[in-house]
């Protein structure tokens, strides 16, 4: 028995009725209220528990990065329609004016402004990456974040957000010690799951690239198995979300930021990261709306 | 005996060689390292200790909000050159190409971007308004949240960021009830800053106005005390950088947002934040780059 069966606008009118999401005047932008940030964040000690032997390198990024990560990675190619861009004013006093007197007359005025040097963030682990530039030690990198990260699709449904926070895990080394280190979190990650009492699975995915070129790089992903998906039904049964994934780069980022190993090949990379909003409500779907009423096993877990 | 005397490249590069900022290729945008996120959430810890018997609402909004926030306040006629406005793309596959090809040839890319309907958070209250519209409670309202700000202001200069994070309190009723808190958390902010050793004063202070037009505004702002800033020497014994600041808007929300008191009037509003970032950094200078050899009395307040 699910709070909602399944059924998105009710989902989603069931989360504000109880104070868990506030609206805030866009799709896919709105405010978490005190107990679903309070599930959000014992969620993420969970992972950060799971996790605690492996030595992570604990590092914080701001939402905004160098835009000329988006243009090094090529992201542009792969999803040109998920980018935010930071545009700002840089005019005079006069175009000030100009701009502030058709905001007030509630005309366009996005002419006024131009491009900045950062974007949003489109993946937690994207300003990672350089940080790696040069030789990696031996046994490699593993860093941990807890990021904001941006998508422009803006949506009714409420797992389909336009800014949301992923925990990641960035692993960079050699082929083998980055393929073991996926394989090793995809059971783990659907162990740590399943204790949450939620009924996932995973699968080989693809990433929503765009247009009919993106459809190519999404047969060689899937031919290649780099990306993992764990997915659960929270607003469809037939059309599950995922609320974990494991993508297994090669040299992409490697290539992209000079990074190599010590025997002076490019280094591989993978990353994985729980949809943090995600599993959030896949808990509310799964168990009900207040966690007072949640199983006991899982509330365990959660250390309530 | 400072960390670095008040030196602000030689602060910047003592915090980049003891890990605490690693550099990420645009001024004003940079990584935080372990040690720094520590000191960032005990920090925030000894905040919410000092205001946990107030009974704040915890919300948490994106980085992202909806643009009608940013036209409503009138914010581009005060701060237009601080703005950052979030555009993407929406055009078709040939469009994206010629994009894409123009990126690899290093060229402009902004013109095949279009505005999107939200903004960069430009001060973490914003969002919190527009939740309020309608008639506030008897005993008004009271918000805490923490959350990303972005200002368009690139420098190398460490405390002067892109994207920050402040932990902010909003307040919401008449007047009256406003005046006081405010007033009430100027003494608590300075008892709170002081206990950490840290040689802050407060000040009556302004907001960074825009253009000729500001100064007006500037000085209106300071004849009425509207803002009010703790500082403390960071960068600059001349110049010491506010930590924390102290805001009476007066009407000009409760009108933008349609918010009413329970007697019809409009609701006034006030907040209060601290620049986590910065309190993190004035603690690196006032006691060094390593939490072990700070003052006991220091890590005490910090749990260390």
């Amino acid at each position: 028995m699910t709070a909602t069966e399944y059924d998105p606008i009710a989902f989603h009118d069931g989360l504000v009725k109880h104070g868990h999401v506030i609206p805030a005047g866009v799709n896919g932008i709105f405010a978490r209220g005190p107990v679903f940030e309070d599930v959000l964040s014992r969620f993420d000690q969970v992972v950060l528990g799971f996790a605690g032997g492996d030595g992570a390198q604990v590092l914080q990024f701001p939402p905004a990065i160098d835009r000329t990560i988006i243009e090094k990675t090529r992201y542009m190619e792969g999803f040109p329609h998920l980018v935010g861009a930071v545009f700002s004013f840089s005019g005079n006093e006069l175009s000030a004016r100009t701009m502030s007197e058709q905001i007030n007359a509630g005309q366009e005025w996005g002419q006024h402004l131009s491009m900045t040097h950062v974007c949003l963030n489109p993946a937690a682990c994207y300003p990672v990456y350089p940080t790696f530039t040069g030789t990696v030690p031996d046994v490699g990198r593993l860093v941990t974040l807890l990021g904001w990260v941006f998508r422009h699709e803006p949506s009714i449904e409420p797992t389909r957000m336009q800014a949301f926070r992923m925990r990641e895990y960035i692993r960079c080394g050699t082929p083998g010690q980055v393929v073991e280190w996926r394989n090793m979190w995809l059971e783990r990650g659907m162990e740590l799951l399943l204790s949450l009492g939620l009924p996932v699975h995973s699968d080989v995915a693809t990433d929503p690239f765009f247009g009919k070129g993106g459809k190519m790089l999404a047969i060689n992903q899937r031919d290649q198995q780099l990306k993992f998906e764990v997915l659960v039904p929270v607003i469809s049964e037939q059309h599950p979300t995922a609320i974990s994934s494991f993508n297994y780069h090669q040299d992409k980022f490697g290539s992209a930021f000079d990074i190599r190993t010590p025997d002076g090949e490019v280094a591989h990379t993978a990353c994985l990261g729980f949809g943090l909003e995600r599993v959030t409500m896949a808990l509310f779907q799964h168990h009900g709306f207040d966690p007072a009423t949640w199983p006991e096993a899982v509330r365990h877990v959660l250390r309530y």
